[in-house]
């Protein structure tokens, strides 16, 4: 099986124009079949806020009304999504940018039946990710860049959340190819010491998870994160990797953040 | 050779959701390879009004100045054509949206030398089409979506003249398909008697276009649209045709507008 890694990349990446260009520098040199996956940012935030349109939350969540969805169609599909896109061409990576719907990549179903009403937000399943257009891509030579913009099948586009997209493509990829995850975030990994960024766990097993639960080292805010990797390894997923984008280039020496196996 | 249709929509289409609908009806319906090329409509001036971003107009000409760059990447590349590619997939066509920096279809160059500085507008040569990434996309049953963004290669986006991709791109792919371009436009074809509209002329071939410009046939704004289109058909485009979206289901019957071949 041919190797293939799944890098998602947020705002802290998104936002700084100089951390963005390292990092695309680095996911360009990475070699092997790549897929990036990016979520959204201050932009949108921004734009919002240009336009008037006011955030609307609910309960402290917030709600991707109907023009929330217009403006995170334009900035991530058109904006983040193009200039990143365009960056990548000019580095040497054939890089192609994909909402959901282009080739039906990513097919979502609308959220309901919750106690709030998230508005135009996507969720995914186990049929959601075309491993049959993603594959015919990646065989093609390009590199799919994946905003966090979805379908349902039925011409409504879905705002999505990027991790979710990247785990659920990783997921169904598993069966196409090797497969490694990489959640690039503010840390350089899972710490040992929290105030000490040197303290990385280069190395979490499967039933190791739950003594680092017990004993505090994954804490917060890590927990979700880290059973969502188990989770993608249960399903298929050869590793899963979590660290900060600019140390992406150790990625190829192992020493990039931590790694999640089996 | 197979057979390649390429039809060029403009915002006489895109601005009417009935319209746009009924068209991508027609459109999903036409049998065999396809590609779409849209350009803006009134949407991408609307956002700029909403933001209080001013059109910046030299000698009459529409300047796209680093701000209006990004509204129309938002709204073209992302907003139109994000729906559209929704809609698309709905009706059954499997779409793919694409800028000229995915998989570096289009590759322009930035417009200098002109007495005016038209600012990030991308012109076209003969070289700037990717037939390998497109004719990729058709051979995985893909139906490319192009809107009118390129880029220069070296990160920079460009807003380009959606007639002139709509050309280049099927001038490009007459080499691998038996290619015809279709103008829409919001008339029925090319008129006898300008008012009325069942006078459409059904063919021109290249030899009487000079007699129908002498006899005011052609006349106006149609003369630098004939002659691009009998441009494409030297250069190997099998047949131009140009006509009214509403009709775009008689483009099988040979009933659609004006049809310009060799």
């Amino acid at each position: 099986m041919e190797k293939l890694t799944i890098i998602k990349i947020g705002g802290n990446v998104i936002d700084n124009s100089e951390n963005l260009h390292r990092f695309l520098e680095d996911f360009t040199a990475l070699p092997g079949n790549k897929i990036l996956v990016h979520g959204g940012g201050k932009i949108a935030t921004e734009l919002s806020e240009s336009l008037g349109i006011e955030a609307k939350m609910v309960d402290g969540r917030r709600i991707t009304d109907i023009e929330t969805l217009r403006i995170v169609t334009m900035v991530y599909a058109g904006l983040i999504n193009k200039n990143m896109v365009a960056q990548l061409q000019a580095k040497g990576s054939n890089a192609i940018g994909l909402s959901g719907a282009d080739g039906n990549v990513i097919k979502a179903t609308k959220r309901t039946g919750t106690a709030i009403d998230y508005g135009f937000v996507g969720d995914l399943n186990e049929a959601s990710v075309s491993i049959t257009t993603l594959g015919a891509l990646l065989k093609a030579g390009l590199v799919p860049v994946l905003c966090a913009i979805t379908h349902d099948g039925d011409s409504q586009l879905l705002n999505t959340n990027a991790d979710t997209i990247a785990s659920s493509v990783a997921v169904a990829m598993s069966s196409l190819y090797d497969t490694q995850l990489v959640y690039c975030f503010e840390k350089k990994g899972v710490l040992r010491d929290i105030n000490n960024e040197d303290s990385v766990v280069r190395e979490i097993k499967a039933d190791e998870f739950e003594g680092l639960k017990a004993d505090g080292t994954v804490a917060g805010g890590m927990i979700p994160k880290l059973h969502n990797a188990f989770e993608a390894i249960k399903k298929g997923v050869a590793a899963v990797y979590i660290g900060k984008a600019d140390e992406l280039n150790e990625l190829s020496t192992g020493n990039f953040g931590t790694k999640m196996l089996k």
